[in-house]
Parts: C-alpha cells; sequence; structure tokens
C-alpha cells in the first residue's frame, strides 16, 4: 500500500475484472492487490463488465464512491491477489479520438513526413489538430497484436515492414453532453472522468500510402492498446501544471488564457530496452482545449468517448514517443538490449509503457502500464 | 402494397419504431403501414431499441425471417399507419467509417480544393480511401442539425457559412469479426445485412482549414443523417450491376476482377428544388472492396458497424451529390424553388435525399428517404 509501488491510497484506480472465468465486475487496485467492489460496496454499477454504468453517474457520485473506497482502504478491506485475476478492457469505448497535441512530436512527424513544406501544418496553431479512430479495436493491456497487412505503394501489398508505437495519455469520458450544444473548457471535470495509458500502434508505410487526404485510417485502425486501470481526476490533483504558452493567442472557447495539463512522465521500453522518457507537461494543448474543441462544432459526448493527446515527445532526443521521431523515419538506428541495431518494431518484441506522476501525497503515483508483444502478420 | 409507393411486398425495409411514448421495437415497413414484428413473431430479438440483435443473427435467419415476414405481408396481417408511429434511429451505431469512392466525386473534389495538384490523390486508384467519422452523432431521418460554429480560419470563429451535404448510401454490419483476421470481398453478404441513405453534412469552410493532415474532424463530426429504414440486401438483388473497369488492377484482397454496385439513384432536393440526380452505378470501388479494405489490416467488425460509400456523384452536371461540386466551391450559383440565386445551406433549408433501385418484380423501390432541415447556429 505505499508509494513505493505506485498504486497506494492516494491513487487507487478503477478496472474490470474476472476470476476464474467468473462475471466481469468492478475493481479497484491497491498495491499488488484488487478491491471487489461489487462484493465490498451496495452500488449496481459494480456488478458490470465495463466502467461505463459508474462513468455516467457523473462527479457528485465519483467523489462519493472514491470516499468510500478511501474509507475501505484504511480500513483494510480484503483484496483479491492481483495475480489471481484477469483484467479486461475497462471502458466500452463509443467514441475514440485522438489529437496531435504535441509541438515537439508533431514538429519531428512533419520534418521527416514533409521536409519540403513547413513542418507544422497551417492549422495546428489554432486549433488542436485530431481525427476520429476506431473505436471497435481498442483493446487492454496485455493483448498481442497482429502485425497489419496492407498496401504499402502502388502495386506494393504485403505485412508493414515500418510497424511503430505512440506514447499517448487518454481521457475517458463519463458524462454525455447534448447534440448540438458545445461543451465549454471550464466544464472538462464535469464530463472527464480519468485517464489511461495508450499505445497508437502505427504502420507508417500504410499510413504514409493512404493518408492523403482523408488522413490515417488503416495504417492505426488494425489495434490500439490502453491500460487495464483507469486513474481518476482525483487522484492527479497534484498532477496539473501550467503547459508552455500559446502563441497566436487561441480563440476564446479554447481557453485562451493559458493551457493547463497533466505532469506526467511515459517511459517506452521495446523488448527490455528504454528507448525514450518523455514528459507530458511539455504538451502544447491541454486536454480541456481538446474537449472544448472536440465539441465546439456541436458534437455530443457519449458515456464512454475517449480521446487521446497523441504522441507525448519532448524536446530531448531521448524524449521521443514513438519509433518514427526515434529513428527520423528508419534512417537513425538504436540499439536493442540485445545490442542488435533496431529500427521498427519486429515480431516478437514487447512494448512496454510506464506512466508516472506525482502524487497528491508528494510522492509519486504509477499508472496502469500498457504492455503489448507483436505478433507474425498472419 | 403495390410498386407505386415504393414499399411494396418486393421491399419490406426493417426500421424502429415507436407508438404513443412506448417501448421502441422492430417493425418493417409495407406500404404506409408497419408491421409490428414484436407483436407479429415471436422473436425476442424483434421487441429491441435498435435493429443490433437482429443484425447479430446472421444471414440465415435474416434469410428465415424475411421469409416470415413476406408471409406476413402476404397473409395480409395488419399494420399501424405510418403517421401514427414515431421512427427512431434503426441501429445502434458501432463504428462508423465514410470512404470516398467515386471518381468523379473525388476528381471534381480535387479540381476544387487542390487546383495546383493531380485531381486525385496518388494512392486514389490502389485502395478505397477512407476514414473514421464520428459514430455517436448519426442522427435518424428528420432530425434537425444545429448549423455548426467553429475555427474558419486563423483568428476567424464563428458559424459555418459553407455549410453542405453529400448524398451518400450506407452499409450496415450485422455479424462481426474477429481482429487480426481480413474479411475476405466474397463474404460481403455474410456479414452486410442492408443499406441506409446517408448524408454526410459538412461544413466545407471548417474542413478545409483543420484537414491537413490527419482529415476532415469538426467539419464533419456534427451529424450524419440516415433513413428511419434499412433496405436489407435481399431486397436488393435486382439491383447488383458491374462497376466501372479499374485500372490500375486492384491488389488481390480487393476483388481484382472486376467491382460490383449497386445500381441506385439518389435524388437531393434542397429547400423544395431538385438540384441533382447521380447515379450510384458510377462510382469506382465497390462496397465488397471497401469491407476487404477496411478488415485488410486485422481491424474487427463489430455489430451495428455503418460505412458509407462517400457523396455519389455522377459524370453529368446535373449528377453531381454535393454544392462543393455543384456550386464549384461557392462559386456558380444554382437557382432556388424561389428563384433565389443560391450557393451553399441556408438556415431553414431542408434537405431530401430520395433513393431509387429496381425490385426483384420488374420496378422500382424507394429506400428509406433522408431529411433534415438545417437550423440557425447556437
Amino acid at each position: 500500500m505505499s508509494g513505493t509501488t505506485g498504486f497506494g491510497i492516494e491513487h487507487l484506480p478503477y478496472g474490470v475484472f474476472s476470476v476464474a472465468g467468473g462475471l466481469r465486475r468492478v475493481g479497484v487496485r491497491l498495491a499488488d492487490g484488487v478491491l471487489d467492489l461489487a462484493e465490498l460496496t451496495d452500488r449496481p454499477e459494480m456488478a458490470a463488465s465495463s466502467l461505463n454504468p459508474l462513468l455516467a453517474l457523473g462527479p457528485q457520485v465519483w467523489r462519493e464512491l472514491r470516499e468510500q473506497v478511501v474509507a475501505l482502504a484504511e480500513s483494510g478491506a480484503p483484496t483479491l491477489p492481483l495475480a489471481d485475476v484477469v483484467l479486461h478492457l475497462p471502458v466500452e469505448v463509443a467514441d475514440y479520438v485522438d489529437f496531435y497535441a504535441s509541438e515537439h512530436h508533431a514538429t519531428r512527424v512533419g520534418e521527416v513526413f514533409r521536409p519540403d513544406a513547413p513542418a507544422l501544418p497551417r492549422a495546428w496553431k489554432h486549433l488542436p489538430i485530431g481525427y476520429h479512430g476506431r473505436a471497435g479495436t481498442v483493446v487492454v493491456s496485455g493483448t498481442p497484436v497482429v502485425r497489419p497487412s496492407g498496401v504499402r505503394g502502388p502495386g506494393d501489398v504485403g505485412p508493414s515492414q515500418r510497424l511503430d508505437l505512440e506514447a499517448e495519455l487518454g481521457y475517458v469520458v463519463g458524462v454525455p453532453s447534448p447534440q448540438g450544444t458545445p461543451v465549454a473548457a471550464e466544464s472538462f471535470a464535469d464530463h472527464v472522468f480519468g485517464v489511461v495509458g495508450l499505445n497508437d500502434w502505427s504502420a507508417r508505410d500504410l499510413q504514409a500510402f493512404e493518408t492523403v487526404p482523408l488522413g490515417p485510417f488503416l495504417g492505426k485502425s488494425f489495434a490500439t492498446s490502453v491500460s487495464a486501470w483507469v486513474t481518476p481526476l482525483a487522484a492527479l490533483d497534484a498532477a496539473w501544471c501550467d503547459l508552455p504558452s500559446q502563441d497566436p493567442r487561441p480563440a476564446d472557447h479554447l481557453a485562451p488564457d493559458g493551457a493547463r495539463g497533466l505532469d506526467l512522465t511515459v517511459e517506452v521500453e521495446v523488448a527490455g530496452q528504454v528507448v525514450a522518457t518523455a514528459p507530458h507537461a511539455s504538451t502544447y494543448w491541454g486536454p480541456a482545449q481538446m474537449l472544448a474543441h472536440l465539441t465546439s462544432n456541436g458534437a455530443s459526448l457519449r458515456v464512454g468517448d475517449l480521446f487521446a493527446s497523441g504522441t507525448i515527445s519532448g524536446p530531448g532526443d531521448d524524449e521521443r514517443g514513438c519509433l518514427l521521431e526515434l529513428t527520423w523515419g528508419g534512417r537513425d538506428p538504436w540499439t536493442g538490449a540485445d545490442g542488435r541495431e533496431r529500427t521498427w518494431l519486429e515480431d516478437g518484441d514487447e512494448v512496454v509503457l510506464r506512466y508516472t506522476a506525482p502524487s497528491t501525497s508528494g510522492g509519486t503515483i504509477t499508472l496502469g502500464e500498457v504492455r503489448g508483444e507483436v505478433l507474425p502478420a498472419r
């Protein structure tokens, strides 16, 4: 229960688990155990196969539930050993949107993909650019990912040869909003329940060929991995920070008086080798701005909507949250744990994303990790 | 019940309805009435608030159910008057993908949006280009659409001034597929249940500014309207036709031996004026190719997935299925029913899409119309 595991009493993230093939239910991680909320509370929303019924309850009940869970943890309520449970996708994802909020990432990608054009697209500093991804292929940490095949160029079909990861943070929406009515940036905490770690697996060759003019499609839609644990915003009170100043000043509905974000750090490990440690505090657009933008045209929110930061990258060479940046499009190799020169993901590679953030007690919490092994193309 | 209404016994599309605030249930349209399948059959899937439980049953049961419904219609089973029922969104949409399959449309859009570049993007003839749209803002015909606001350019925020429609056909997926396993083009009818009319409302100014490099987002995500009636593939046996020949030959998984499509016609009416009548038979990519492409990277299908054709446009000047083409980006006005010169959609405009197709009895069926009125920005 101490800060050493990152899952102490100041954290208490939510997930969905089962034991020995039994029904799925809601649990809370505490140290190396799981509090079974279907057993320990009278709330019917805890006997559910996803967090969605809990998400729909809204911030007042989220607060009450957290008080209840803290009390359970403090009173030494029994936990199930983590090793005895199976963890499932925590959220039934409604719509999934992926943003592109890191200036360091977007600049490097522009330089690699479009060397003859300005690195940042024209609209990039005027609004948080994003797109819809495939909600149906979001999988829980631990799920293997089959290498995708597809059209890599004219007459060139086969398995992706430029398979990549993207280390991101995902924001989980609980409270819906009606179609036709934008959600203000200030209302962020009225709608967003918490965060997950997220790996936006990317097949760069498929993506590069298909992407003009409608954006990424099959290069991304084969799989997106999220952590099994959803960290509630309540556990991240100490993690909020000012983001870098924004110039030009964004439009009024995008919170023009400065962006706030989460001072999280993500460590990227590929096949046993840490290849990057990236600071989310260096991102340009904050999550409340993303939410306000996403709904500014009247698009509604649903319970279980998920929106993600885009690749988390900082200014440093060891702060690049994807292999596209790390290898400069495959040009510059890195050295694997086994001493070999490496560029893109290989079959059998396991990718692990580990997230840490300041905790309210002055220590550190560890978000749920995001783990996935690359399987050979079929 | 005759072919004059387009909803005779050779059609029998499915929808979801309620009466006087009662529970939603599955119905079948017959002439100007509705067969209440929750009442008239013993199938529990008919007492549902969407068609999804029916969709999940698969093609063998779809066939049996259709035989049962035909028998009901032939036996003169009682219908509820259409005027007495409320029609609802027929499908709980899982993932929504929009393609860009008409060469006539894509060519004109390229010429308008990117006059200095080749009209067709590099990959266009090598794969059916598409992107994910927002499933949560798909609404049923008759739902008003609030004019979206957003960032139209640097420092330029406000209601869209270039609001458009796109006349499309949507394909409704019933049978899911596992992640990691592509669905063959030949398996189209094992997964797809039927079709809906679809209006992909588009704010061209928001779209133009945001679209590089990740594609359309807020310019499309505020609303997509679909018909209340889903026409099963079984009613479209006579509508299949060869599409124009494809050169270069597509990759093997994209059915290289010729594309097949539906010989549907869509009529586009804006504020009482028919502005286009477009032939779907002139599209380049067929729906089985779209499905095969969509899953070729291993992306799974879910019950209720929806994928759409993109704007249906033919070669003729009066066959352009969106105002972007019809007005050449706002340059060329058209004359409204009231005699005024018009370009983009105005507040109060009602847009109606009407679809016809050859029926199995040699006549014509009329798909469910797609209707929506533009409300002023909020």
